[in-house]
């Protein structure tokens, strides 16, 4: 029997490795998948990829689920990622967002008053975003591992719409929370709907974990954090919480946010390379687990640098059971693939030792 | 009488706010400067500064002298900082680097491998850097507040001349750090002898306190940062420690190196908003001023809710007498001064109150 909130791939995965460290227990090995796995840093991605917007390319549900399952063949890691993008529900309707190849999203016209928030209407993902959707279907049918579903967490998107590009300040996005935060509160709660609706979608086709991508929270300082956007974060997490998958929560820079983005209602907190897992486990208190955190700028270093790196981010987690190996951002594009292999030996080969250990 | 290594700066200014802060002595107000303060966001700069690199416009004396002066007269900041740039000793050297506009270093040639090095000879500050020092003498005469010397820190150095130009992720320059590190580490140490040479000739010629900066080493994980950079940073602290003037140290996204950074020999820790001061000087330990930390972002905001981060700022700080209040990063080029202005005037008022209510 099983709880009657589980969907049908978290149970075919209940023991896996993967999803077993985000609940905490004992498994027979330290499960790892790398955030962008998928895409830039491999030759098959090319091969298929074609030119042309990403967007256009997660359209393709035969295309999306293809290039989802290059790194899972490749790496044999313990989980795969929907080749998606955050922006696909904000794009989905009628945003005008985009993704500029070697930029990232760029709007055509940025979320300035009030009179925006009506280019923002809720999210119907089997209309919106079908192929996503289909793409997951495709995906439960195939993999032999637990499929990551994810979305934007609300800052985050929000610091796009606002931007209309990549930022390295946030200072418009830090401008209207202080300006109007009334309206900044009514953006956020909308975005907050999109990524509930685009989960619980993502999910109830076949997604066994999500994943909510805050990548920019880190700009923020933690007051700003705790109260500008938490409570629509913490709203997110709530609106899955009887779909009964883990939960993970990640940003980087995000050090002195620890703490405040499990509270938020996260199972897992992904943790950058600049924490270590011992300082990060203390920050998040316990019942926690962690996501990371090896340096991905260190995978473009010889092997032995690579193999030592890994093994200090093991040590720090000290045997946990709450680990699931990561980098601490994302596959950087140079990456040779052959290392990311050596990683994912290494981590099963050592997770193992240590569990014999115990 | 003085202890015989003081200067004659240090001397003269030895009672003003911001030197007993630094030394965290209770002063009669809470000084305050910021970090790029002078430059882009003075109309009066753009008057005087005519185009062409900063590279240029620092060789001219009475022009970078009139700019330094600029913030002193239009804010009544608590200190100067020359105008000058962190990459002037390489390019002094022609290492063939420039300063390009709205990008940042850009180096012809990046450093790659150990013929390198001998592009980087030593610096000799009367040789190489005259308008420097006419400068800081010109300078050293016309203020009334004390003048901040400065140096890049060796990995900051580094990781321009090792990537090119700016970087996000630094894999250059950490692929060189772990494939080579006995080249690594004779470039750093080429490096620190610069930093040095710079920063004891601007002292001998008038500046009161030095600030080295790291801006990029936040990019670091602790270990590395302490393999890799820190004794390179200890040696350009103990090589100026006998000047008696205060020496500071800053970078971004230093949360987790604060207590690091600390221990090279910092007498003064630059926070950046990320981090409580209250937190910030649990971390750095007993004896170590802070410097920072509103988030230069929060100064396009409407007043109201930059006067509450002023004041939570202050408050965190809990009156502790080695403050020196400033933004957690440099002036963003959009920001009215006119905000500034306010914020020196809230926080030279709210100083007394605190200090009268002692």
């Amino acid at each position: 029997m099983t709880a009657p909130a589980a969907t049908p791939s978290v149970d075919r995965h209940r023991a896996s490795p993967f999803l077993r460290a985000c609940r905490g227990e004992p498994g027979n090995r330290v499960p790892v998948w790398f955030m962008r796995q998928a895409g830039r840093s491999l030759p098959e991605y090319h091969e298929v990829r074609g030119s042309g917007s990403i967007l256009d390319a997660i359209r393709v549900p035969d295309l999306a689920a293809e290039i989802t399952l290059q790194p899972v063949r490749r790496y044999g890691v313990d989980a795969a990622i929907l080749y998606s993008d955050i922006v696909v529900p904000v794009a989905a309707l009628g945003f005008g967002v985009d993704v500029a190849p070697g930029i990232g999203p760029v709007v055509d016209q940025p979320f300035r008053s009030a009179s925006d928030l009506r280019r923002l209407r809720p999210l119907e993902p089997e209309l919106d975003t079908p192929y996503v959707l289909e793409t997951v279907r495709i995906l439960a049918g195939e993999l032999s591992v637990p499929l990551i579903g994810f979305a934007g967490a609300p800052f985050t998107v929000a610091s796009y719409l606002i931007e209309g590009r990549p930022s390295r300040t946030y200072a418009a996005t830090k401008a209207l929370m202080h300006t109007d935060p009334s309206l900044w509160h009514a953006l956020m709660g909308r975005l907050a709907d999109l990524a509930v609706a685009s989960l619980r979608s993502q999910v109830e086709a076949g997604a066994a974990a999500v994943q909510l991508f805050d990548s920019w929270a880190g700009a923020l300082s933690r007051p700003d954090y705790e109260e500008f956007v938490r409570p629509h974060s913490a709203r997110v997490f709530a609106g899955v919480a009887d779909l009964g998958v883990p939960r993970i929560h990640f940003g980087v820079v995000t050090g002195e946010l620890l703490g405040s983005m499990a509270a938020a209602g996260a199972d897992v907190v992904g943790v950058d390379w600049r924490v270590t897992l011992d300082d990060a486990r203390a920050r998040v208190g316990p019942g926690i687990a962690l996501q990371g955190n090896l340096d991905p700028a260190l995978c473009l270093a010889p092997w032995p640098a690579v193999q030592a790196g890994v093994r200090d981010v093991l040590a720090r987690n000290g045997g946990h059971p709450g680990h699931v190996f990561n980098l601490g951002h994302g596959v950087l594009p140079e990456t040779n693939p052959a290392i990311l292999e050596r990683v994912v030996d290494l981590v099963h080969a050592e997770g193992r030792a240590d569990e014999a250990a115990r």
